[in-house]
């Protein structure tokens, strides 16, 4: 693993009957994140979090310096899964079970195994579905994140043999149990006004929304440039050639940029909710494409609080974007489910939140 | 501050109301600077003086390393009053008195707090001009960056009394008794093959004008990763869905941005000016957009010795960059005061420049 | 040198004239390699072999760190030479005999010297050829990469008297002689699964072609923010508005922007050959232009012990990019030695492999 084309040296990636249930892979290219990382990632998506931005901040918090932004190591530890488990897919379906363990910071070195949890072929006998568990580790051997995905995965050969279907039973959210707060992380010395906002934990409310106000326009260059600097390799995203004659004649935004996008304008609400916790899920709604403007408004799902802490809280938050249409009338699904045309993302998530 | 939405959560940034003479903004996202920020500043700008590309060459001159360029120090204290005080801002109608102070590092974090000092409503009853002295500090304490800025903003309510108007009274330049050179740097060792030239300050008489002959075409993605990188947020810079409908149709490429690229241009001719001093002033003649070509040329205004310091003097200079036209010519004023149509930028500064 | 225009501050670049054989020009801007450039490569190149990549991987093969890839030190030291030699080239025609030193590690400065070691005015009596070695260097003064490139110059006046014809004898390849591997550098903790492919030294044959299957579209702001990055000034990337009228009608990309793409490309079948140890030779075929989607596919020319080594071998490769068309046919010369028309680039060096 990966397979091995005829002449035995490049990768065409995996097919569907590549996959067997319990099989690990260890994905290659191990990565060392810099502040040259954090840069880009600013400058690609204008994620303006204090704690993430400032080592000083950071170090008034009981850190040693500002950690690496969440989304920044979950966008590397899946790009390393890419050449292996969806270098052709057809589609990201979801996310799930997704929780972030130690922090991680500029020098650390990050490593990602993928195991197979799940394979259901679809009824057109032309695909399948993989459901992979991916856990990022750092040089230390600890784990930075631990997630599900899952994949539509074209078959080699439509004639092969299904496998017995096994879909995995994926919790709708990480249980609050499973948070984990970095133990050094102190909110006592929390500084609102440096970090944007006075609202705090005790201020979110279920079922309250958000309007992020935000527009980013995206381009090529812009998204081509963080999937490259996630080392994610999807050649939908950056063969204009190849894609010239597809369904949509584009290029297709990596759908972790929107993720990014829409959580950089976050900010604008949720300005002390710096620290993601756990992703509960995600879904890629439409494909956004260069030139395509991203909004987004986020609703609060849930206020818990955090066993054996009493400076911060968790906040569950579901996050939508869209585009080409503000978020001043938070669209969103209608009574049968269906999604107003301009969503494009749909991401629920736990954050950690000050309190007073 | 800043003005707070009916929800209680998100900054819809400050009408003219919400300024009062003397206030104090303490503003969010300290930022702590690293060698990523450098190598985007130099890839999306082109600047290439030596003493901020390369550590050997600043320690030569007393430095540790070299220090970070002066107008990225610019920017990032800039964007952070952005927020609070530019959000929504009609148009950035100028700057003064900015002088510079302790060289800042790979490491270094950036905070910003802004005073109301001027408030003068328009006669139109719709807008007012806001000045603003915003100092950027080091995680020290020490000034980095001291400066005037002036916008012009909305009211929120045209109905509002008018604040008794007040202007303060801004220097034409910065006197140059007020100009800081850092005592470690000691020009002695200067290497003039290194730096790229070897004119001097002795070389350098008042009214010469030098056409710095690169033109460098703007990309959208490359406008926007700056401005983000500098975590400046104005709307005007970022959303073409919002700007389809607007006087102009098109992002407006953030005025810093011009300066940038006409200072790096200014290499060719001025480039032992590697140190900003001080900003006498600055105008954004007229907007520039994606695919416009900026060209620049400089006046030198004044030659001043500095008290003290027998290795380098002091340039008072005069940049101006056009687009879409190069700067043979010298485009300026004409003897009305009306600019060439082809002029984007005026900038008055201070630079070091090393002597014999 | 360089040449200095009327009023003795600003650099026209150098014409034919300006050259003389054993010129030496020691060339401006020395430059500190930081984290931040290695960001910027690998989010504009694809890069994504494990040496270059994390600073685990490179320990666990001897070095202190991850060292920087050598083609970014081969482009910071070519555009180091550009204001002096090619700053208004009409065409850069090839390179050879270029040895890779001391590795280069972030933090270490670059500066760049080049001889001038030959020298043929060509019969129109308007352009010459110059070949120039140039030697970079770090700041112990170690040699971090050798080599010849040439280039036709424009005559300032076409009336100057041609120099006696000096053409240097250049090899056809490095010898595999003088091929410096890094003392510290031992693969015998190498990781074949981290590193992307089990194919080691022993597995390639010469003759034996491997097509890459990628395909990189690249766009106006990616190629100039790369050229900027290597403070390479050459103006025909830069300028649109001064392009307009030319032959093309396009801004032309850095040739070297198009050999890192192809060299990141090869990951897919050279996962193993992080570490360049000689350019050979290297030729433009074609220009590209923003729009242009790049493929590539290498030939295996040779493949040489190393003496004093059993845990690596030297390949040498041949690489071909081409544009608009995918490398499944390999793309090549006929045997009139006329290039397919979708070639832009012909590439040829020596890389170090693992053995087993």
């Amino acid at each position: 693993m990966p397979a091995i084309t005829a002449t035995g040296k490049t990768n065409p990636g995996n097919f569907f009957e590549d996959f067997t249930l319990g099989r690990s892979l260890r994905h290659a290219t191990p990565r060392t994140v810099s502040n040259g990382d954090v840069a880009l990632y600013t400058a690609l998506t204008g994620a303006r979090f204090a704690l993430q931005s400032s080592d000083e901040f950071a170090r008034a918090l009981g850190l040693d310096r500002a950690p690496i932004d969440d989304l920044l190591v979950f966008h590397i530890v899946f790009g390393k899964s890419v050449p292996d488990v969806s270098l052709n897919a057809v589609a990201n379906l979801g996310y799930a079970n997704g929780r972030f363990g130690a922090p991680v910071f500029a020098g650390d070195t990050i490593t990602t195994v993928s195991e197979v949890i799940g394979l259901k072929e679809n009824s057109n006998g032309k695909t399948g579905v993989v459901y992979v568990n991916s856990i990022g580790h750092n040089q230390r051997g600890e784990m930075v994140l631990d997630y599900v995905r899952w994949v539509m995965v074209n078959k080699r050969d439509a004639g092969a043999l299904a496998p017995e279907p096994s879909v995995p039973d994926l919790p709708v959210a990480v249980d609050r149990g499973a948070l984990a707060v970095p133990d050094a992380l102190d909110f006592s010395g929390y500084d609102e006004t440096l970090a944007g906002s006075p609202a705090r934990w005790e201020d979110y409310a279920p079922g309250e929304r958000i309007d992020h106000q935000g527009g980013m326009t995206i381009e090529e260059a812009e998204h081509m440039m963080a999937t490259r600097l996630y080392q994610n390799t999807a050649k939908v995203h950056f063969n204009q050639h190849a894609v010239d004659q597809s369904r949509f004649g584009k290029r297709i935004v990596y759908g972790g940029h929107i993720i990014s996008i829409a959580r950089a304008q976050s900010f604008n609400g949720l300005a002390g909710a710096g620290k993601l916790l756990a992703i509960n899920g995600g879904r890629h709604v439409a494909p956004s494409f260069a030139g395509d403007t991203i909004y987004s408004w986020s609703e609060v799902l849930e206020c818990c609080e955090i066993e054996g802490r009493e400076d911060a809280g968790a906040l569950r938050l579901r996050t939508l974007a869209t585009k080409d249409k503000d978020c001043a009338s938070f669209p969103d699904k209608d009574h049968e489910g269906k999604f107003d045309p301009a969503v494009v993302l749909e991401f629920d998530y736990w954050a950690l939140m000050p309190r007073r």
